[in-house]
């Protein structure tokens, strides 16, 4: 893995410590600010690649030409950079359960370069995966038990990105993906139909149905929209019966009033025999728009969600940070306004039900009744055990996702659990601020920024 | 490259296709359908990737055997697979240029399999990219001649999407990143200075300052708001003093009220003789904050621009299709509602002085006092001439955006120019209405959805 895959500000302070010798024993913890109003929790994700990285990290001999003929560092950082390894502790939340702003998702302890030159590449991971999941779970929650299908791979940010999406999605409950080499690199199910230009290449809609189901017996959805919906719906009825088609059947809705045409298209199937021809609908869906179809009691059997998923588009992004907590024995935090994070390594105990959860620090006993969410996957550069399987992230999404909040699980106006803090780690943020603004050349000033 | 970065439904036809020797020619457009409120314009990007992809596209073996024994393709569509390669033309608007809804970015004219498998992906690298450097562009228009700087890595939809916005924020203008790696790949100037937590490491904020600036004489940027940021001014101005520092020096604003704080440290770094010392702004930019400060006159060398750009929150896709437009010698077009695509191959002719674009057939005389706006980039599977420098699609943005309407710039509701059609597109589509609509079996139910 490329070392140099990260922000030259890190690369700046870690020669600076390595110059210095500041080797001293850092805790950065990564987490959420703040989450949008749109969403009432986040889905943690993304650990898992970071991993993947902190155990290849080195800088090969063409990074340090760069760094050196490129950029100005010294024979001497090139030396350094040269022997660089990561050989820190991680603590994190494992892939698929369920957090909340300033609960850690993510706590690197190690000498002070290694945990500063990681900070791009872990903020990067863990907030494009936790964003995507985040969004994809409610959509699975929108579905309320009708199949979600992963159609975004055209609009994704970048062809890794629609692996990533399909993944993700999976992991929260969709139930297959239009990707095929995330279908297979994965071992998900994967789905599709046609397109309109395919309707479009025949002479005829009925053409085009027929020529479809002869080539695929036992797996017929039809596109009906490219003409007008319910002459489709009809067209596709009659191909049905013509060749009288068994396996699974369907039809699939791609534009228009979905909950009126997917009333009509029911209706439609039904008498002529085809109540177990399954309607699917597709276009422009978010888990709002699939709530609507829902609830108002459309016919709709699998919803294909694309774009407004795979780029999460209401909010596509989540505001992360990388926070120094603690540096040799002395726990850090930020004054400045809007930003003050919490000093010292930490750890968030669980109470499923009633739920509840508290931010604490890493030392402190397990209260009782409650579970440590934080568990450590990586001691000394290695992984403490093997990446986890999609399927136990599933089942660890689907667990959490039984006991949280209905505030939390909302679509419309969440309202995420609140987060309390321990008696410890209250003392320790008090006594933190008190010692820096005493250290501080101009005391008047600092809480007004 | 891989064959299976499409979606499933792609595969299906294909199959379809070559089963039914349906090998006649077609073309489909890529292009958007309609610009957010906030896009005045389009930046071409994308179509390098995807002739990338074209050149090297095959199925491998294992992709054919996850493609039987996975997908249950038979022996015959695997055999068709194997000897598949993308031998078409493609035209596209060159990467860089300026462009508009309605325009095809791209064409493609293929054997129908062919032209139909690649849809996914060229889709989406089309979309992201135009998105990104869309976004990007506005970033550029607001800081009017102020550096812009990429700071986006840590938030973009994965590590490869971060490289590429790099790439694309530097063809529309942006003058550093802080992505070392993309520097590297791209030639880029990078950029970065030091973090909160460097600050914090040391036991006060001027001893950070002293040690930073031991370390990289001739290129100190301070960051000033660990803890206050005017004393953070002031104790970077002592710093610069006591160690008579010469070269590019630097202060960071990244939080609070960055019009009031930048005047008040312009006004100290002056009275203190440092007039040359710039004044670099982070924290939560787009294009609308740069231009609240730039237009009240805030004293602000530079802007580090990050997330908003690097996924470009407000809108982070394009409404993008890819659409048969023309199947063996038969013009095609979609008539669902909404969604209506006009047929044949086309054109765009550009007239500069004063701008204007009309849309027209691939084959007409191109009108007085214009130029054509798509070029052939590939011949049969092959790239017409090699891949354009990321300098001289940059020196072709300048060109385009310097005859850009003032409307079209405009960051707050921009106005795209109107497109036109010419006379014989709009023949060529009242035409192929009518010969669909006397085909459909419904024809009183077409018009309505």
């Amino acid at each position: 893995m490329n070392a140099l895959l990260t922000d030259l500000y890190e690369l700046n302070m870690v020669a600076s410590y390595l110059r210095r010798r500041m080797n001293g024993t850092a805790t950065f913890s990564l987490f959420v600010r703040r989450l949008p109003d749109t969403r009432g929790f986040i889905v943690a994700a993304g650990v898992e690649s970071c991993l993947d990285f902190l155990e290849q990290l080195r800088f090969e001999e063409d990074d340090l030409r760069y760094l050196g003929d490129g950029l100005g560092f010294t024979a001497a950082d090139l030396e350094a950079f040269r022997r660089f390894r990561f050989t820190g502790d991680v603590w994190a939340i494992p892939e698929g359960r369920i957090a909340f702003a300033g609960e850690p998702l993510v706590e690197v302890t190690a000498p002070l370069p290694q945990a500063q030159l990681i900070e791009t590449f872990l903020l990067n991971r863990v907030t494009y995966e936790s964003t995507i999941a985040s969004k994809a779970a409610r959509c699975v929650i929108a579905a309320a038990g009708r199949d979600a299908v992963d159609f975004s791979f055209r609009r994704t940010h970048g062809i890794e990105a629609g692996i990533d999406v399909a993944r993700l999605s999976a992991m929260v409950g969709f139930a297959a993906t239009s990707n095929v080499e995330a279908a297979r690199r994965f071992g998900l199910v994967a789905a599709g139909t046609m397109a309109h230009s395919y309707v479009e290449a025949f002479s005829s809609e009925s053409e085009a149905f027929r020529a479809f189901a002869e080539d695929f017996p036992g797996r017929a959805t039809f596109l009906v929209d490219t003409y007008d919906t319910i002459s489709g719906v009809k067209a596709a009825i009659a191909v049905m019966h013509q060749l009288r088609l068994g396996g699974r059947l369907g039809i699939r809705l791609d534009s228009g009033d979905l909950a009126g045409l997917s009333s009509k298209a029911r209706r439609l199937l039904d008498r002529a025999g085809l109540s177990h021809v399954r309607i699917f609908a597709s276009g422009s869906l978010d888990e709002l728009a699939i709530d609507d179809l829902v609830r108002g009691g459309a016919p709709i059997d699998a919803f294909g969600v694309g774009t407004k998923m795979g780029v999460s588009a209401d909010y596509p992004y989540l505001d992360s940070a990388y926070k120094l907590v603690r540096y040799q024995d002395r726990p850090v935090m930020k004054l400045s306004r809007d930003k003050v994070t919490a000093p010292g390594r930490k750890q968030v105990f669980r109470r499923s039900r009633p739920f509840s959860d508290m931010l604490g620090l890493h030392d402190e006993p397990v209260p009782a009744g409650r579970e440590r969410l934080l568990e450590l996957v990586m001691t000394r550069g290695k992984r403490t055990g093997s990446r986890p399987a999609l399927s136990e992230s599933k089942e660890q999404f689907q667990v959490d996702l039984a006991v949280l909040p209905e505030g939390a699980r909302a679509l419309r106006s969440p309202k995420p659990p609140p987060v309390r803090t321990t008696e410890a780690l209250r003392t320790l943020s008090a006594e933190t601020r008190r010692r820096l603004l005493t250290a501080l050349p101009n005391k008047a000033a600092q809480t007004k920024n």
